[in-house]
């Protein structure tokens, strides 16, 4: 990515005109140098990468302001849940054709992103496709040396928490596509427009960072599934878990269309697209971890334990009776 | 990026087969996290992304490995060019389907490159797409603080280099195209061999880092072109240049087409893909940059001299004739 020099080409002049106001770091350049410098400023440097592809992703009539916010929430996401905080992202961004409107409302959202989470764009790539737009984006964070919280190191007696509310995204994207819930939540704009707002802008948990950090154990961020991500947080720490489905925490709206029937516990559990964090927490630092979340303004919910064990984690129901789950998680292929 | 867990999804198994030999750095984590750590050893870490798409930048009969290595070489130049070493690589990859001969061959190809160039995979994503094959690579390298080479920085009276030979991959992709270069070299198929290898693969410069960062004013790595390259460098420094055109240095094979009358100068030095570095040289460090590249196998020539004012560089004949220039370099759009 680089701004017109003397011959300007249409790609030059597109990034300088859209994308180089948001190359607020200086380690950017302004977009008019081939690499951009990242400073470590004596930590590690924590790197996590997302694509999304429209028709897989998105919607192609997903409003473009929105479609670039999910691109870098997905991702900052990831660096929330690493207990890490934001240094910048990089894009790579594949043009189907050039809609100088489109682009201006993709760059718009943005850049307000990369303000309010203050994580400025660093370099990129734009280039044309015959196919759907992608966009991929890999994004920076900072953490004091070795102080990346991984998904191992979750311990039996780790209290399992989530952040915000689980499943809603899933039920967006169903709204979207005029499916059962839909059909249920007919008559209440207000909870659609909540869903389908959880589906195209998700929330990262960044005002977390720290505390997940200072405290958890083991983290991740609930992206495929929340089911299917726990099943990957024990697996990679070696131990297992126990969940009491009715701690899962779910929205006034996501409650509305259970009870009406739209959709059932376990399809909650295992829809995509949640961005919020899954955490383990040790018994004596929960006071101050909730503290933490308190101050930050996030929400948290202890929802179950980390036992010993390998099996595969239990959703228990109010009668101790377990969820059967016939697909935990989204997969591509 | 993760490896598989309890329940390993058809991604999870994917990556795990395919990708994971190749994480080999411990900031990797064997891509059972959901992100990467990258040190920065006490330097600046270099970044760059470029994103390859089928049908644009590669054919989609070409060999799976040459594409993965052009996919990783055209982000390893850059850092070469900017006085960089590799550190390593993120990978977020857009699949139309599951071939698994495909992707043992893309993965065979990644590693050797990977291997070859101390540049090991971090980390990724992989995502199924309803259109062509996508691949965005995401590449760190590391500086000594402060050391980055700029595009910005060429003084006048530097020599202007470039390395190995130019125009080479433009003929190659007309050779695979089947336009004039592959009807003028249609007897002699080791020629065409040679530049349909310079298209799919090519040779990052990057043994010439040290020397690059230790005495280029400026540099950047080509292509998109040489023409469009250095007026872009020039712009970017605030000079302009004058460039011997029989200095340029061309291969035997294009040399050969260009003498049938198949290929212009015009087109050799203004076509895309070339992945050599120009830079700037000021002339008591001529000797020793010279030296260091002997020594790092790299051959370079000098083309011209930066000189004083912000006119388009001029490309002369050995008349002192300007050579016109329609296009100096590829734009996407």
């Amino acid at each position: 990515m680089s701004a017109p020099g003397a011959h300007a080409s249409g790609e030059d002049s597109l990034i300088a005109r859209y994308f180089k106001p948001l190359a607020t770091d200086p380690g950017a350049f302004g977009l008019t140098d081939d690499a951009a410098i990242l400073k470590a400023l004596g930590g590690d440097i924590v790197v996590t990468t997302d694509a999304l592809v429209e028709g897989v992703h998105f919607l192609p009539d997903d409003p473009p302001d929105t479609i670039a916010q999910k691109a870098l929430r997905v991702n900052l996401s990831d660096l929330a849940a690493k207990g890490a905080d934001p240094a910048g992202f990089v894009l790579a961004l594949a043009l189907p054709k050039v809609d100088e409107a489109w682009l201006a409302d993709f760059a718009r959202g943005l850049g307000a992103d990369a303000t309010s989470f203050g994580c400025p764009l660093l370099g990129g790539d734009t280039v044309s496709t015959p196919g759907p737009l992608m966009i991929s984006i890999t994004a920076f964070g900072r953490v004091p040396p070795g102080k990346m919280v991984h998904r191992s190191g979750a311990k039996p007696g780790d209290q399992v928490v989530v952040t915000g509310t689980i499943g809603d995204a899933a039920l967006g994207l169903d709204i979207l596509k005029r499916g059962k819930v839909a059909a249920a939540l007919a008559g209440d704009a207000l909870s659609r427009e909540l869903l389908v707002g959880r589906y195209r802008v998700p929330q990262p948990r960044n005002a977390l960072a720290s505390a997940i950090r200072a405290h958890a154990h083991a983290a991740m961020d609930v992206s495929d599934g929340l089911a299917g991500d726990l099943a990957k947080l024990c697996a990679a720490s070696g131990v297992s878990a126990v969940i009491d489905l009715k701690s899962v925490p779910l929205s006034p709206a996501a409650s509305k269309a259970l009870a009406a029937g739209a959709v059932g516990l376990a399809e909650i559990v295992s829809g995509g697209d949640d961005y919020e964090v899954l955490c383990a927490v040790p018994p004596d630092a929960s006071e101050q971890f909730s503290r933490m979340a308190e101050v930050a303004g996030v929400a948290v919910s202890p929802i179950g334990t980390i036992i010993a064990g390998e099996s595969a984690p239990k959703w228990l129901d109010e009668e101790g009776k377990e969820l059967p789950l016939a697909h935990t998680s989204y997969s591509h292929f």
